[in-house]
């Protein structure tokens, strides 16, 4: 197994961030060894012996991503919706998680190793959501819901091309609780 | 101006036919005029001469995309919005309108032109229930319930792969209009 030596450690870390970059500024199209070596400052044969293909470097250039930022579920089942969302506005607007996504929703259906990774984003997105909505509701309850709230915030970025407002994000969690007869301050 | 020709206006008719067909199946690096034009059996120089670049060719194609078919509301609210959310996802089955969403969320910011496409897209499909709910809420009550309803089949399909069972959308417009405190017979 390859030793952790810190300039590896740190080579790759560069090229993906730049892979990265190029994906959300960009597109998947622009996403080549030699246009990623020269924006991050390698050479193409670096890039080569790490990732001996286009998929494997996006895949871990979305791998890169990480965990997305979620809110510890601390207060009511209100405030936790809403910090939910505004996380998930956050990571929009800090780090570009629309354009990822609209890749991924973009590419998923012609690229099939890239259906895993989707699955994994929306999986690791919905996960608080579905934790503390879970308990409350059966299953397609818990469905319709997160993908209302989800698909609200989605629906703004993507379809009209701006996440959506403070007010926006409060109003959708007031209906969805009202909606699904909730308690709001479960 | 040019007459009307039956012949070219099939000859455009077929290819942006064929164009459509390739954005959808293999996106939008794959809409090139050597491509469609072999996918549409006409020669490359016929493609040239109707549309000058990459651009002009998409932006016809999106367009025989035509209206969005929709629903005549005549029923309760409740009837109106369930059909139209399966109108929406029916576009999607048959049309592949999900591939085609997909492709302009993720182009659209890098592409500017194709921003009015997106928007005459959103626009158009939104209109009905626009239409509906408009006269019932207040401005930003009529955004949240249009982008709950929409963006949760968009949700669906784009981030989960699959368009949403009829269980989900009947479940969802009785979200909503609880939610919103809205008479289902209205």
């Amino acid at each position: 197994m390859e030793a952790l030596d810190p300039r590896v450690v740190r080579t790759r870390a560069d090229v993906l961030q730049a892979a990265l970059d190029v994906l959300v500024d960009e597109g998947w199209d622009a996403v080549t060894h030699p246009h990623v070596a020269r924006m991050a400052g390698y050479s193409k044969a670096t890039l080569y012996a790490h990732w001996p293909d286009r998929l494997a470097l996006v895949r871990d250039a979305f791998a890169t991503f990480g965990q997305m930022p979620h809110a510890a579920p601390v207060g009511t089942l209100r405030e936790d919706l809403v910090v939910e969302l505004r996380s998930f506005r956050a990571a929009m607007i800090e780090h570009r998680l629309d354009r990822a996504l609209a890749v991924l929703a973009e590419r998923a259906p012609a690229v099939p190793e890239l259906g895993p990774v989707r699955d994994a984003y929306v999986a690791d997105g919905e996960r608080p959501l579905r934790a503390r909505l879970g308990p409350l509701l059966d299953p397609v309850g818990v469905d319709v819901a997160v993908h209302q709230l989800c698909g609200g915030v989605l629906h703004a970025a993507l379809m009209h091309g701006a996440p959506p407002s403070d007010e926006f994000l409060d109003r959708s969690v007031e209906a969805v609780l009202r909606g699904f007869d909730l308690d709001p301050t479960a």
